[in-house]
């Protein structure tokens, strides 16, 4: 059908997105941000408006073998807010698009329902609209949330400067080793369909995959301390990724402390169960939705006592130069590994 | 899993929505409207925010054999703009949420953006967000629209009055029409792959379903006319199936008048080739996107020789009785087929 054949999973996520982005161009007045960073920002008069969308497919981003359909429900919306915490903003409202095989019943939908409203009422949100749809295979989940800000308080990638401190909130790699349990789990089950799952040891980790929060608790206390990050984004695809992203964006190079990026107990040593470097876990695992963003160095008086935000390091001014300086005091140039669906 | 299992067919899309609707409480003040229009209503000041999405999926929504990637690119587009077009709204910003399988090329992928660009352009709409993820089936497309509307204008399903004028736009029944054509001529090419497809003169029903339109030069009329439609809807699940939703939540009943349902003469012929009847596929195709209104009698002088708004009946105040007169003079009472997705 056509002459040249280009693979995606060449190009990668990124390097699709950025091709798509070339092309577009604004022309509202009222598109204030488009494409590339963590939502939309739209004007409406005093507050702006803040659009991002996410989609969850079966088989990539779920496995309904060990995914309740509640805990799914719940973490569709926690993981779409979080793009909107991630800007600094407040979510307000979302959409649900559902696509859904037969295999799926009323109840299961319901059950789905549940976890979506359970996470409407603790975040505030209202579910306002949707599309609900046949599907020829796998459940599909298409959320989008619209949240509110200020403008002066939003938080863009772009906006970090030299000499500024890089914080990140909670810790990181719990959510990846937590899916490398589920996923023996359920190949021991594979094999043995008597065997009962052994997750005791790993309920934290286990937790952090199946019912990850949105960060908006740190997005309240910030605002409450009177401080807007210089720049935010939030960490999905790994700490690595999203460090790079900032460093890109900002235009400014970053230095990480090993010895400051946070680990659970709990992750540690099931990474080493599993025979894995917690380290290259923290840095590399998705899905841990924690916060990643930089504060001017006026702002670390009023949070340097905060049980849940770490300073793992700081910005400069050669841009090209992103490391992380381990225990042993090697500098090690930092590499995006993320997600690769494609 | 579950004790009891109930199967969406039996309760159908509208009923599957309503039980979601159900348990859904709106906390936000700025949650203007939720689910049961064509798009929520959100407050921003002076205006209102409106917010739809729409959900595409291979195989339910679209047929890649014949379906040309530009052309679903635009009509995913399209198809979700008639939303905000639906509520009296300009629409200004979409997103687009995209599940790729690897047998798309990144040529396929730009062969879909050219078309999602041109509607953009067509429709002075910016492209400023999504989500672009591996799918492990089919093509999944979800688009969310974001569109704009001075409070005093949005146009709801629920505000027709009695002894109102119920106005359709363009004509009706040609989309479902070419939707068969285009799996006829799939037909004969399974079973002959040296056929070539005869859609010569089908061109205006296969237009219709490959190349829809959202509205928006009626909306822009209508402004510009100063009418502001008592209640709308778009015409996507079939005239039938729409006229019952304004019905239902206008609290008003309908008549309408079989000769005054405007059919175009392709669509009839090609009805008649299929041994179908031409006011049923024009009361119960799907996938038309005009517009169904209702307008106060004071502003029927305005509009009256617009060539291509149709007066198609009126309101009244029995909610229960909503009916067709034939052309021989009887009354039939109206059913909604509408799309069977479940």
């Amino acid at each position: 059908m056509h002459e040249k054949r280009s693979e995606i999973a060449q190009l990668g996520e990124f390097g699709l997105i950025n091709k798509i982005k070339q092309k577009v161009s604004l022309q509202n007045s009222s598109s204030l941000l488009g494409i590339g960073d963590d939502a939309a920002v739209i004007d409406a008069g005093d507050d702006c408006v803040l659009l991002s969308t996410d989609m969850l497919l079966e088989g990539i981003h779920f496995d309904l073998s060990y995914m309740p359909l509640q805990h799914l429900g719940y973490k569709a919306v926690a993981v779409n807010l979080s793009d909107i915490a991630a800007m600094n903003g407040k979510p307000e409202q979302i959409t649900i698009g559902l696509g859904l095989s037969n295999r799926f019943s009323v109840e299961a939908v319901e059950l789905l329902y549940e976890g979506i409203r359970a996470a409407c009422e603790n975040y505030n949100v209202d579910l306002v609209g949707g599309d609900t749809t046949a599907s020829a295979s796998g459940l599909v989940i298409s959320v989008s949330v619209i949240g509110r800000a200020k403008k002066e308080k939003i938080a863009y990638r772009t906006g970090a400067k030299v000499n500024e401190i890089i914080c990140v909130t909670g810790d990181l790699g719990g959510a990846y080793m937590g899916l490398q349990v589920l996923n023996r789990e359920k190949q021991v089950f594979l094999s043995d369909p008597s065997a009962q799952p052994d997750l005791e040891d790993h309920e934290y980790v286990v937790g952090r995959q199946l019912k990850p929060e949105a960060r908006m608790d740190i997005i309240h206390e910030l605002a409450d301390l009177n401080i807007v990050p210089t720049s935010m984004i939030d960490v999905s695809d790994g700490l690595a990724s999203e460090i790079l992203h900032l460093s890109k964006a900002s235009n400014v190079g970053v230095k990480l402390f090993e010895d400051k990026i946070p680990i659970d107990n709990n992750t540690f040593d099931t990474a080493l169960e599993f025979k894995l470097d917690p380290i290259v876990i923290a840095m590399n695992g998705g899905e841990d939705y924690e916060l990643l963003f930089t504060i001017n160095q006026t702002d670390f008086e009023k949070v340097k006592n905060h049980p849940d935000i770490h300073f793992i390091g700081h910005t400069h001014d050669n841009a090209n130069q992103n490391v992380l300086i381990s225990k042993a005091g090697t500098v090690v140039p930092i590499q995006a590994q993320g997600w690769k669906h494609f």
